[in-house]
């Protein structure tokens, strides 16, 4: 069966114009910003307006245990919105914006693939409606305006030394992970250490994605700690007076992005904070338009459940005050022949056993979310490998752990394929089952926190934090930081801190390296193995092929 | 006599949707792709399918030697735009886009002022369409593939202490023009000493501006010198293999913005290069298709005459084809004063003699323009101070300079106090006594290309080059560059360079402290005085009372 890849289905796409598909949602032309024809806004005015209509039902779309086989969740996402307005719903999807810098490193990725695609591709990989680059400036400045404070006299008596803002580049830019700055003499400043991030990573991504309209947007600004002083007292964004400034270079950048499926309904792509120091999620302000928009929402956080459900329930949720009506978890055949311990170029041959046994994986995630008090149903994302017993293999299993898994064919079919989910998940909403409660509370000390995730959600023995950690932890708490909750940044392979592991793990501990306290974004980030925050480029970069041919069209990007 | 302030007038504006602009130029809504509702790009396609039309008559507006009492070129431009549509006229106005960074040290500025205004003002002082964030990002892109190559083994024997492609960011901060790069050790690369430059700045900006379309785009910057070996042979763009991908970013950047004036005449706001290091003129692409759909093209160049017009007439129009019609140097009775030695503080009283004395300058320009075979108009942007027998002064010695004169009150009246300029400037423009050419041919040696500017334009003894400086010009011609134009870096304020030197001085030399070759861009760089590529930020930047009010306006950014 030879088909079509996901960049040629995304050129065939017959867009609507981008009105057509604010209408479905009742947003007029006057209140969509358009960029370009098929590319909007959704304006800041109009949001206030519809801040008293009652919400839709969200669904969150969440994973195993990444595997190299692949699990297509954003896929899923896609497919199961659409298959959602093709048994007569009113729904929307929202997803997170892609990181322009790696898209030059490896290929850009599609939102989705096969017949279930978010479009227009090329832009959503390039500059979009700019607001990555919105976030980059308004970073920026306050980067410039820290050193300038420290240049006209230091009055907040900033210990250079301990200047804890680093800068920002949407590029994969290795050269420009440890720097020195401000040489060249008296003009230039005081020389000082430093370094860049890439952009997704700027406490200023976590920020927009959290907050719920531009006055939080200003506050949390606000709240940023920049630096401390000789004293370790902390500096703020709001001491330096960059908040207002930051807050009218995002201005528009807060507005969410409406885009369309291949199917012309109606898709956000908003936000992209960083899974592992941040949360993972697109926007609050987009999932909260899209609910007062439409009766369903359909949305996903990166990573696993393990991760990306987890942050997704205990941070966004829990601030936003949103709750999700039912989890959909996809596995597919591939992913539990990997976790059962298949190699990769072994996956084409059936192998019933490998799958019963990667179930586990499966069964944990299940019971994961389960214990946030929402319904999960599973679903098996079709590869055209499967067979009929593997397929059964999986759905016996997740019978057996108290929920249902549906065949999705979505990739192939459209939502010809993803109708039978969308009706599963439609019955499990109406049943009216879900009572998501957060699975810690705010009161409860940091360093418990971090425990209650490392044993309830990843099974470890426990969460191992040294002395000088526990006092970190102890001393934000003393600060008035004790009611954030905790972001996890772990690999995503395993439920452990070693990416081999796959499968349903016990026996180990989670190692806490290092702990931050993004106190703007709101939360404590527990860092437990490498987070890479500047990423590099490969020897042969995709840059190095990617061009414009003689239609205009880009090549190589893909 | 109170008036309101230009964001005032702008804010009241009555703004018609960006599409009614456009189809006063004969570009259909399909070929115009909206940015929000005030802004929008005019499509690639469209501008391949008008390339056989005839050309429209390209107006230059120019000015005196800048003084602090303002002489107000782009508010005479846009002034001059509406007066044309006034009198019957199609006219379009062509002028450059503001850089953010600078914006958050001193307050931003407004395109022209009073009732000569181009609108929306916020958005033009912001992101506007994201041009320079696409510039900053191919720019960025370059450097790390860069630093990449090197990593990976520099197969092309990069010398690291001869990169001289410096990375750019849109923002004044004076930290990053002097760093150290790659510390940390081995997988950040080898350190090597690089520094930040504003956007504006960079190569790229002023490629884009200058490339007819998107194939001489890529050819330009492949054609970026980025480094030299250690035995000083260049490394190009095209060597890294960037120069492809970068078209990519800039493909929309390249689309010209077309905007709107007060009074609802089509506006091309699109590019904008630093006016020493570069030439300091509005995108190439945005002319020409303005003169394609537009009868008469008003359009400006950066600092006074001497430099800007100079640039304009030698690097742009040589390179692009155009040939203006006529040019208009705009002058003040209080610039005037003020080049015959008086005070600003004493600008308010009436001082015919110092007029007569401070007009040797505007006459020297007058000369310098008509040397290129342009006719002359000179504008007397009127200032309510002004007396008649002030601005008579100005009349009659414009009249003995064997040009006219013209008093034009824009600034109060809109195009009703413009319709007097536009209807001599179609007057000297019908006569067809126009025969443009630039002052030197592309055969002249480099150094006698700096020597004829200095003495022709500038009216020195003689440019002074050091040897040194002649064998690198000498070098860049063996290299096959002796054909490129020069773009002369010098105070805009004087003729000379010392700035305080105003009028019409002689008996001077002009020292060319340094030599750069922009290979892409396509112009060698004589550098006379100090330049400055990164601004750092004020004691008090204006960002600290940037903010949005109550009501969703930015305050404090003007």
């Amino acid at each position: 069966m030879a088909h079509k890849s996901d960049i040629q289905i995304a050129r065939e796409a017959k867009k609507r114009p981008i009105q057509e598909i604010g209408e479905k949602l009742g947003i007029s032309s006057d209140d969509l910003l358009p960029y370009g024809h098929d590319k909007a806004k959704v304006s800041q005015s109009f949001i206030n307006s519809v801040q008293d209509r009652p919400d839709g039902k969200l669904i969150l779309v969440t994973a195993i245990n990444p595997t190299p086989a692949g699990e297509g969740k954003t896929t899923t996402t896609v497919g199961l919105g659409d298959g959602l307005n093709r048994i007569g719903k009113k729904a929307a999807v929202c997803i997170r914006e892609a990181s322009l810098g790696p898209n030059f490193g490896m290929k850009g990725g599609a939102a989705g693939g096969g017949y279930a695609q978010i479009v227009p591709m090329e832009e959503m990989n390039l500059h979009f409606t700019g607001d990555f680059h919105a976030i980059t400036s308004a970073h920026s400045l306050l980067s410039a305006m820290i050193d300038n404070h420290i240049y006209w006299g230091n009055e907040l008596e900033i210990d250079t030394r301990r200047v804890v803002w680093r800068r920002v580049v949407d590029m994969n830019d290795r050269a420009l992970r440890q720097i020195t700055t401000s040489l060249g003499g008296v003009a230039n400043g005081f020389p000082r250490e430093a370094g860049f991030d890439i952009t997704v990573a700027s406490e200023v991504m976590a920020i927009l994605c959290l907050a719920k309209n531009l006055t939080d947007l200003q506050e949390r600004l606000g709240n940023m700690i920049v630096a401390y002083r000789r004293d370790k007292s902390p500096v703020f964004a709001r001491d330096i007076k960059a908040d207002g400034a930051m807050t009218v270079l995002l201005k528009d950048a807060m507005q969410p992005n409406l885009v369309q499926t291949l199917e012309n309904n109606p898709a956000f792509v908003h936000g992209g904070p960083f899974a592992n120091i941040a949360h993972g999620c697109n926007s609050v302000i987009a999932t909260t338009t899209a609910l007062k928009l439409a009766d369903y929402v359909v949305t996903e956080a990166g990573f696993g459940a393990d991760l990306g459900a987890e942050k997704f329930m205990n941070i966004k949720c829990r601030k936003a005050g949103l709750a999700p009506s039912a989890v959909v978890v996809v596995a597919t055949v591939r992913a539990m022949k990997m976790n059962g311990g298949v190699a990769k170029a072994d996956l084409g041959a059936e192998n019933v056993d490998a799958v019963k046994s990667g179930c586990a994986n499966l069964g944990r995630h299940i019971e994961n979310v389960k214990s946030f008090g929402v319904p999960v149903v599973v679903a098996i994302n079709h590869f055209i490998t499967d067979t009929d017993a593997e397929v059964q293999a999986v759905k016996d299993y997740v019978a057996s752990q108290g929920a249902e898994a549906v065949l999705s064919r979505h990739w192939e079919l459209g939502s010809e394929g993803s109708a039978d989910l969308a009706t599963k998940v439609v019955e499990v909403i109406e049943k009216g089952e879900a009572a998501f409660a957060p699975i810690y509370p705010d009161e409860m000390s940091l360093a418990d926190k971090i425990n209650t995730i490392a044993t309830k959600i990843y099974r470890a023995d426990e969460a191992v934090m040294d002395g000088k950690i526990r006092a970190q932890l102890k001393e934000w708490e003393d600060q008035g930081y004790g009611n954030l909750p905790v972001c996890m940044a772990k690999t995503q392979y395993s439920f452990t801190t070693d990416p081999e592991r796959r499968g349903a793990p016990t026996g180990f501990d989670i190692p806490v390296r290092e702990v931050r306290l993004s106190a703007g974004a709101g939360f404590v980030v527990a860092i437990c193995g490498e987070i890479m925050t500047m990423p590099g480029l490969p020897r042969v970069p995709s840059a190095e092929s990617i061009r414009l041919n003689a239609d205009g069209d880009v090549e190589g990007l893909f």
